[in-house]
């Protein structure tokens, strides 16, 4: 006699009957944010070290560095817009410049948050994620309390991991720049999506993807000047990232979405 | 002989020959920030329960929750305003409305912030600061991940301590108010600060106290309906601030600076 | 010409030529543990809905919950053993007893971590996990700060998420029960390994899956009288498990090794 | 007409009519813990510095730095000790020995510890705290998860404040060391008591203090080689503490209650 069950749901576990545990939900993925960014290059050997097969850097070791302050939603479960503590959080990540199939593109290295909702979105669509504690200046709008997006004002971003301070960055703002889109978020991504598998030499899941990306626009973007402080921690090799130049450092809104995503041919090596 | 020693310096703890260990200078300090606010009422004899002698309550039972996501900077230590992980912080409180000496003034019976600066800057003036855990929908200017300050968006904020939900805040944002200083931010608070002795019956110091603000500004206000959920939790008495009745909510920038403080006379009580 | 290129190293993203960064290796993980756990029955209906096809739950609705302070290790990486801010991390499940494939078996529906380590790890194994904040009474050794493992001690252990309490539970001790091993802790679980693929329908991996177990040893079992109380959160379906009777309490140390791992067959449902 | 009012109570703020809001009470307070620690010696010049009139370093710059995992209670409060997220914290401090008053004596120009209840209480005893995000080896009992009270078996702990690594501590246990008491824990400690007055050049307390110390016990002692690496932070000193030699590494149990304490005269500088 067949036993009438249900279906655990869930696009995540944990699944149950309704589906309503689950860490979060299919895209499409809204994401409104402030962003601290600079540009700079690194060895350009240690950058090639980090790329995959297919993915061309630069070749002068080029790459910014990008803290966000996100608010994020989904269109599948309004409970992440509607709760703070579930739908916003902080990012940090680094991005190699170079192309992929003949085009201008990025590749995240490493990459830290603050939240379980971002740490596991991004391991799925292949950013190597990785939890830190990540502050920012957050601009004001009145007084004198912070720093307000204006010339002259400065701001700072920092990540730690494991109690180490990795990544430190400051940018004076100098003007503002119409039309700009700074190239480390202007970057379309090339993504591993790696997934292991026990028991197995072979992980379940290596390929290379892309976030299919829609409605990007930014607001007024800040320029100024910019430094930068890699530290060290025996759990990472953001040393592999110590700059050789700092250029340009940025203060900008930016917004998006991520509709889907691609899986892309792994291109030869030879 | 007299041996030549070098003098211990800071305002507070910890002290060192420069000072620059302590962990807060004198004032004057400067805050910006965001608020989510909302007023109601609770019980009043609860209420009342709440205020020192020489404070007396409307009557109604009239009290506001604020929260603030702060900015800080004090003008004689730049590390702060310099450092997010130092001057930023986040606080959820609640205020009893009433009068004192016969003008309008607000009293804090319950506070929660998330930085060490904020808990013991806090104590130093009266507030009663514990560590929480806090959450407020950050206001976006762009995109679909998050509340625009706008007519229709949704705000939330609540505070944890101990693993325990505390007060959770909803705002659904009506219309701008031009010129309005909700009651929540505008009234002058009265604290006790308390600092106790060991080894006495009798505490170190006990005072009332008011802060000296200077150059309080509002940007635009929002507001609209709210709702407003009462948490339990063994280590708190937040249900003596049960809602009766919830009344407006605010969505809003402030800024304002202390820039001293005064002793107040311990008015008699009968 | 064939470039040569450094290959991305690492069982886990990140990937670098070295592998070095790398969230975690590979089995074997080895696992040292205090454990605060409980008994409990929860509404029948509500159970079977939790559990996948070929697992059969008792039918009276048996449960556990499980509190752990771990240690962990991994063979492949001594950072992890050496670095307690990477190998220590708390744990909170919920255990479903039952029978999968014949014999005795349990099902985690829901398990809350401190740490990405763990986080991830278990996402690859097949545990639910998402978060939470974790807090148990360690055992002390001497002197009255805290609860000592003997006969009248009260033991207690609660897990939060978002800022809401999950569980809470309580273990009063009564004695020592020799050569037992609870079944909270004791009962092979049989996981849903779940990675979903972004722009399809079809998750890129979705299997049955134990993991292999050698080396499992349990310090002095003590047992007592135990009580649970069942929070609720928006973003979680703990209500699912809401006592309908608490067992027996457990307190105890506990180890073993996860040496692999085995994909099992789906059961027809039929 | 007499209205009659409620008392505010509370040992500390905030403050209701049963007190039962205030973040701790008066002693007796009970610790019981588990301490990671090593002696070293820094900078005498430094050293000196960062003591008090009255109290004359050894000389040679001899120092400990302690780590300890506390579970703690409060005598009139039972809430302390049943919920672990109370009364359970972690401490890093460091210890300048020397004489005081004739006698032995130990200082401590900085600590860290990881709870409000714990920052506070130690602040009203003088001990200048801040909070820091702390990780100890946790011995285990069993497997191969972690580290055992061995021979052989090597701890570690480290402190971190602002997402900067302060100090960071190893040890290798190479015997047991019967009736031992490492100076790090056995000094007794004179603080400073101060607390600032807003509006006034002139503390509202400042004075030299010691608490009274009963019950005093340390289980089997663990000793052996250590390592010592000391960070930098813009919002520390700790370099002040960079040592000049490492000397012995313990790994204990420990155990004492504060049951009041005194106020200490402050001695002559000539």
């Amino acid at each position: 006699m067949t036993e009438p069950r249900m279906t655990l749901r869930g696009w995540t576990l944990p699944q149950t009957p309704t589906g309503n545990a689950a860490l979060l939900p299919a895209p499409p993925w809204h994401y409104s944010g402030e962003i601290i960014a600079l540009d700079f290059t690194a060895d350009p050997d240690a950058v090639a070290g980090l790329v995959p097969p297919g993915f061309t850097p630069t070749g002068d070791g080029s790459c910014s560095f990008v803290f966000c302050d996100w608010s994020s939603a989904a269109e599948e479960d309004q409970r992440i817009k509607d709760d703070p503590a579930k739908g916003q959080y902080k990012e940090a990540y680094a991005v190699v410049h170079g192309e992929y199939a003949g085009k201008r593109a990025g590749r995240v290295p490493f990459i830290w948050v603050d939240s379980d909702l971002s740490l596991v979105r991004g391991l799925i669509q292949g950013f190597p994620k990785k939890l830190g504690e990540i502050h920012m200046t957050r601009p004001v709008e009145l007084g004198h309390g912070g720093s307000h997006k204006a010339p002259g004002e400065r701001f700072r971003a920092h990540v730690s991991a494991m109690g180490r301070r990795l990544i430190d960055v400051r940018v004076t703002i100098d003007e503002d720049r119409p039309k700009t889109y700074p190239k480390g978020v202007a970057a379309p991504l090339v993504h591993t999506r790696l997934w292991p598998r026990i028991g197995s030499d072979e992980p379940a899941v290596l390929e290379l993807s892309r976030g299919t990306i829609e409605g990007f626009q930014v607001g007024t973007v800040w320029h100024g000047a910019a430094s930068m402080e890699v530290g060290s921690s025996e759990h990472e090799e953001v040393e592999l990232l110590a700059p050789t130049a700092v250029g340009d450092g940025w203060v900008l809104s930016m917004a998006f979405s991520v509709t889907g995503g691609t899986v892309e041919p792994l291109a030869a090596t030879s």
